[in-house]
């Protein structure tokens, strides 16, 4: 019955609400960890913006510290390595096999991707939910993790857990993605079909805010940023065309929406905000627009916070993943189903 | 840029629509799989119930076989190898790596599973879009592959080649599935979707035939055995279930189900026939039901053809599949995908 564990050691930045979802997911599937992989899990290091940094080479208390997180927690009393004065010399001395980048989102990709790139050129397998880097800067991140040879995954950055990229790394073998639609911003679709109901616009936005779902600065959501930045990210990785957010098309929502969105209801059709990507003269096209979809649409039929992406294909024409309801056990999901796919 | 070449051998039980649709997917891939998986492939044995048996050693002319093929042509005049009288004694003398049986469906299960189970005892690996055998000797078939060290793959009998067993496998890690719920019987649903328009239900039925989606015998389709042993395949295999199609009740649809339809539209809600499994006191239920479902349901916006499953999980919440109109390219690209995650 012995067996030889192999030691593996995280290191986090960002210990946000995904972050310490993570954690206890990863606490709860430790004896599957060292059942399937034979692997034992320790956390070395978490560098924050407003809650300090800590490393300790011998595995931080991270049940502890869960337990007494507080919203002016502090993580340096947990401190017991090196001293490190920045978020680059953190990921030098975290001592580390696989960083989760989990910082706070900026769509620009500062400054989390460059703690992406720091962490692959030390050698790190990188595993984030941070769309903005992955967006920017694609290539040069996917080409600098081949070059060190470790992994740089990123399923959380669409859809949360649900498989997308490993879907299509995995099970569409072959496989070449001719084109893409889907609903991947929860913020709007939940907006225009809480209106189709007859909620205002500001209630359903509320609604969201309290929620935690939609992004600090609500215009990312309501213009479209979001939905373009996870388009791009489909788009780099999963039709190998070059279009950044800013190339992407896109149609805002705003408060006089609710017009359009009872006209659709009374023709028995429905408004969405429709993302999709096509091939035209070899190169890929991304939009994020309004559309109005005939009932039977599997688009019309996503409701509140549930995202949807259909991929037309040439093997098995199309097939679509829908997401219900996420919170943020599925973000984190994401990176523990990322890990797995590393080990 | 000299590579060794891995060869590995296929053998064909059945020459049907699917097994020459996945002869020219093969055919179409050869490149990818040579650059891929270093894998370069040959068919060294088919045999069939109404057109020959032909064996060769050396590798048949699959192209040749596919361009001269007709409804009565025999396979008897390619055999180039040793004589066998039957499919047991085929199956010794094939010389294969991975056995693909597509033979007719019998729900029963047989002549099938005895094919499967005598490719596993000769240490063959199996793959079959088959679902009567897998259903109905699910334990016994996977135990004997275990006790091979050999690969018994059935992605096929759930909605073609969309992943269901892949995407558990190897998307869903440290996942336990709660329940399901999906539309997995093309036939009923297009009767059902048909009517809703106006559509008689013989002229439906008429059209399913004609595509050769319904089954040899449409009372399979109708009277919810199909779907019934989709469902005994999806609770052994996802679930850990023992339900057999046999314990599953079954509704069937009826010429009179027209009124049932257009009283559930009237109500701005829709009939459909939803195949689903629950867990209750240890043991897991299955059903295959008429239900009528809000407009907003998901399994409500899949017409025609298509096909839904829906997993509730403890990890992803409720994730969904759709394949849209399959064709039997799509169940020919289940036996490629299950290739693929052999090889």
């Amino acid at each position: 019955m012995e067996q030889e564990l192999k030691q593996i050691n995280f290191a986090f930045i960002g210990f946000g609400k995904v972050a310490r979802a993570f954690a206890r997911l990863s606490i709860n599937r430790r004896k599957w960890l060292i059942k399937k992989y034979g692997v034992e899990w320790k956390i070395t290091g978490i560098a924050t913006k407003n809650h300090g940094i800590s490393i300790d080479p011998q595995g931080l208390p991270i049940g502890k510290m869960l337990r007494s997180w507080k919203a002016h927690s502090n993580l340096n009393s947990f401190h017991n390595g090196p001293a490190c004065d920045s978020h680059a010399d953190f990921i030098r001395q975290c001592g580390a096999d696989v960083l989760f980048e989990m910082s706070v989102l900026d769509l620009s990709g500062d400054p989390a991707a460059s703690y992406i790139r720091e962490a692959l050129r030390a050698g790190l397998n990188v595993i984030t939910t941070n769309k903005g880097p992955v967006a920017t800067h694609f290539r040069s991140l996917s080409r600098l993790a081949r070059q060190r040879d470790v992994q740089f995954l990123y399923e959380g950055t669409v859809m949360d857990g649900a498989p997308v990229f490993n879907l299509a790394r995995h099970n569409l073998p072959a496989t070449h993605i001719r084109s893409l639609r889907g609903i991947l911003n929860s913020t709007t679709n939940y907006i225009l079909t809480q209106m189709e109901q007859g909620t205002s616009f500001e209630a359903a936005l509320e609604y969201t805010k309290n929620k935690g779902i939609t992004e600090a600065d609500p215009s990312l959501d309501l213009e479209g940023w979001d939905s373009a930045t996870k388009l791009s990210v489909l788009i780099q990785a999963l039709m190998g065309g070059n279009v950044k957010p800013n190339d992407i098309e896109r149609h805002s929502i705003s408060e006089d929406i609710g017009r359009k969105v009872r006209a659709a209801v009374r023709r028995d059709r429905r408004l969405r905000r429709v993302t999709r990507a096509y091939r035209q003269g070899g190169r890929v096209i991304g939009k994020v627009e309004l559309q109005e979809l005939e009932i039977f649409d599997p688009l019309a039929a996503i409701r509140g916070l549930s995202n949807i992406l259909i991929l037309n294909t040439d093997t098995m024409r199309e097939l679509a993943i829908i997401e219900n309801n996420p919170s943020v056990e599925q973000t984190a999901y994401a990176l523990f189903s990322d890990l797995v796919s590393l080990l």
